[in-house]
C-alpha cells in the first residue's frame, strides 16, 4: 500500500540532542536511563507514629499491651533509624512517661518505605523510546536526573506551489487568485506532531524553481510539496522527483486526497500534497503524521470518540474515504458536501471518520471512530 | 459534589488580547468573526474545460453534439466570465477552428464553483469560545482575517510548600529530604493545558509564610498549593484559607487524592493538592484540568482509549478510586502498587482508569476507558 511504501523509506532519525530535564516533556529517550540513587533513599516513615522494633511488639493487643522503652517519634517522610524496623501509628500507642505503651503488633517494615523500594540504584527508570510525559520529568526530578539525551526533532520543509497563489498578509487578491493557506497548516501541524517546520515562499508552477527549492531543502528529514500533483500538462511536481531522485507513488486511491505523490531525493523522502485544502489535510493525517512519528520516533495517539452515525455515508468502493462529522447529541454526523475545496466543511468538523476500501459506504446507526482534529 | 463546589468558583476569563491569526492555534476565540468576503470571491472554474453558455449545449450528446461559437479555455481555480455559466470538461468537447463540439449537455453552474458557495460575506465563520485547530487558521487566512480576538491564557501560580523538600537541581538530599517535584509537574501541565504557569519557591510549614505566599498570588486566576493538606497539627493550608478567605472543602472522597481542599481567597479559586506525587497527579487531572477548562473556556478531550481489563481491581467503597494502568496486547492491565509516594509506578503507566464511587472495583475482562496521561 501506498503509505507503507513512503514509510519504509522514513529512516527513524538518530540525531541527539542534551536537555535539562524540566525541558523533556513530549521530547523522546534516545538511551535506557539507569537509576542513579535509590528511592527512597533511606527507609522512610510512611506514617505519624512511632519508630519501634517489631520483634519487642509480639502479642500487643488493644487488651493486652506491650510496654517498650526503645522507640522515636517518627512524622511521615522521615528517616528511620537502623535500630529500629517498623513505625507504629500515633493510634495504636500512647506515650506513658519515658514508655510507649502499644496495642498493635507490628510486622518487619510495617509503615516503613524501605530503601530503593520505588526505584533500586542501577535499575532501568526509562528506555531508549519512551515520550516523556509531565510525571516523568518529575521522576527524573526525584532521581536527581538534571539533564537528559533525546533525539532531536525532525526537520521538515514545506514548499507550497502553485502560479495563482498569493502569500498570507500579501497583497488583495485579484480574480483567480487565492491565499496560500495549505503551506501554514502544514507547518502548524508539523510542529504539533513533534517536528521543526520551516515553510518557503509560494514557488510558481515551473520546473526549474521547484527543481531548485527542492535542491536546497535536500537537509531537511521530510520535504513536503504543496500543488502541482494532478495529472496534467502543469503539473511538474512529480516528474521532477522523477528526474531528481524516485518517484514511488503517484496517485493514491483517497477520496479527497487522490492526486498525491511520494518520492525520495537525495535519500530523503517527500510527500506530495494536492493543492485542495481538505485533500491536503486528509493527507497530512493520513501520510504526515505516521511519517513524523516514524523519523521522530514517536507513537502518539490521535484523540478520538467512538459515536454512532447519524446518517449513512456513501463512498467510492475501492477508495479510503475520509469524511468530515461533526459531534451533536453523542453523535456523528457527517458532512456531506463534496468538494475538497470546500474549507468551511473543516472548520465545522470535529474530525473525520475514515471508510476502508472495503466498503462501499456506513450505514446509519453503524458506531465509528471518529478521529478528532487537534 | 467536590469538584462542582470548585467549578461554581471558577469564572470563565474576560481578559482578551489580539492576536496575529497565524499564533492563533490552541487558542479560544472571543468574539463571532463574520466573513469579510465571499469564499470563492469569484465564480471559479472546478475542473480544467470550456467555459460556455449552458442554454446553448441543449440535446448535446456523443451521437449529437452541438457546435458553439462563444466559448473560453478554462483551468481549475480561473474565474469563469459572467457571460458563461458553466464549464465543460476537455473529456467532453473539441475545439474545431472557431468552434467547439460539444457531446454532453451543460446545466447551469455545471462544473463551476458560485461566489459564495464555500462562505457568503458577512456570514458567522466561528462563533465565540471556539478553540483554533490548524485547519481554522487556515480557513482565517483564506478569508484574509489577518487578526483575531481570543481569551487570555489563565494565569497559574503553583506554591510547593514542606519543609523537607529542596528545589530541583539544587544540593544534594540529606536524610529525610527530596526534590520538590510536584510544582514542576503542575506547571507543565498547566501549560498543556493552555494555561501560564509561574511556581514559587518551596514555601516551609509556616503558616506566617504559606499566607505571605498565598497574598503576594493573588493576581493569578488560579491558585495551586501543594502540600500541607493532611488532617495533622502541621497542616496550615487549610487552616489559612479560612482565614484569608472562605474554606470550601477539606477531605475528598478520592482514592489517591484524600487530603484535599479547595478554597477561594481574594476572589480566586484555590486548589490544595496532597504532597504524595500519584495523588497530587490524580488532582490535576479529576479537579486542575477542569478548573483551567472552566477559566479558559475550553472542553479539549483527554485522549482515551476502551480496553478490557487485564485483572480485577479492587476499590474502596464510596470512594472515586484512580488506578493506573499499563497497555499491553490491547489489553489494560492496572497497577495495584499502593501507596501514593510509588512514582515509579507513574512512569510506567499509559493512562488510567476511574473507578465510581457506587462500585467496590472493577472485573476482570469488563471494558474501561483508559485516559491516556499527555
Amino acid at each position: 500500500m501506498a503509505k507503507e511504501m513512503l514509510l519504509d523509506r522514513c529512516a527513524p532519525l538518530q540525531r541527539m540532542q542534551h536537555l535539562p530535564s524540566a525541558q523533556a516533556s513530549g521530547r523522546v529517550l534516545s538511551q535506557d536511563i539507569p537509576s542513579p540513587v535509590n528511592l527512597p533513599g533511606f527507609d522512610r516513615a510512611a506514617m505519624d507514629g512511632f519508630a519501634v522494633r517489631s520483634g519487642e511488639t509480639k502479642g500487643a493487643k488493644p487488651n493486652a499491651p506491650v510496654y517498650l522503652d526503645h522507640f522515636l517519634p517518627m512524622r511521615a517522610g522521615m528517616p528511620v533509624p537502623a535500630e529500629f524496623d517498623a513505625v507504629v501509628m500515633s493510634e495504636d500507642c500512647m506515650v506513658r512517661g519515658a514508655t510507649l505503651e502499644i496495642t498493635a503488633q507490628m510486622h518487619a517494615n510495617k509503615n516503613v518505605s524501605r530503601i530503593g523500594e520505588d526505584i533500586t540504584a542501577g535499575e532501568t527508570v526509562f528506555s531508549e523510546g519512551h515520550t516523556f510525559r509531565p510525571p516523568d520529568v518529575a521522576l527524573l526530578s526525584a532521581l536527581g536526573i538534571g539533564e537528559v539525551w533525546v533525539y532531536e526533532r525532525p526537520r521538515v520543509a514545506v514548499i507550497p506551489t502553485g502560479s495563482g497563489l498569493v502569500p498570507i498578509g500579501g497583497r488583495a487578491l485579484r480574480a483567480g487568485e487565492a491565499y496560500e493557506i495549505n503551506g501554514l497548516m502544514a507547518c502548524i501541524y508539523a510542529e504539533k506532531w513533534g517536528a521543526i517546520a520551516s515553510k518557503t515562499e509560494v514557488v510558481p508552477d515551473d520546473e526549474g524553481l521547484i527543481r531548485e527549492a527542492i535542491s536546497s531543502h535536500c537537509n531537511a528529514d521530510l520535504i513536503v510539496i504543496i500543488g502541482g500533483t494532478a495529472i496534467g500538462e502543469k503539473d511538474y511536481v512529480p516528474r521532477v522527483l522523477e528526474e531528481m531522485g524516485e518517484l514511488l507513488v503517484h496517485g493514491v486511491r483517497l477520496q479527497p486526497g487522490k492526486p498525491t505523490a511520494f518520492g525520495v531525493v537525495g535519500g530523503k523522502p517527500v510527500v506530495c500534497l494536492p493543492g485542495y485544502p481538505v485533500a491536503a489535510l486528509s493527507d497530512l493525517y493520513l501520510f504526515v503524521r505516521p511519517a513524523l512519528q516514524r523519523i521522530g520516533h514517536r507513537s502518539d495517539w490521535v484523540p478520538r470518540v467512538s459515536a454512532p452515525l447519524a446518517r449513512k455515508i456513501a463512498s467510492r468502493p475501492n477508495y479510503l474515504s475520509v469524511v468530515r462529522v461533526v459531534l451533536k447529541d453523542g453523535q456523528a454526523e457527517p458532512i456531506m458536501i463534496s468538494g475538497a475545496g470546500i474549507l468551511s466543511s473543516v472548520a465545522r468538523a470535529d474530525g473525520f471518520v475514515v471508510v476502508p476500501e472495503e466498503r462501499e459506504g456506513l450505514e446509519a446507526g453503524e458506531t465509528v471512530e471518529v478521529e478528532l482534529f487537534e
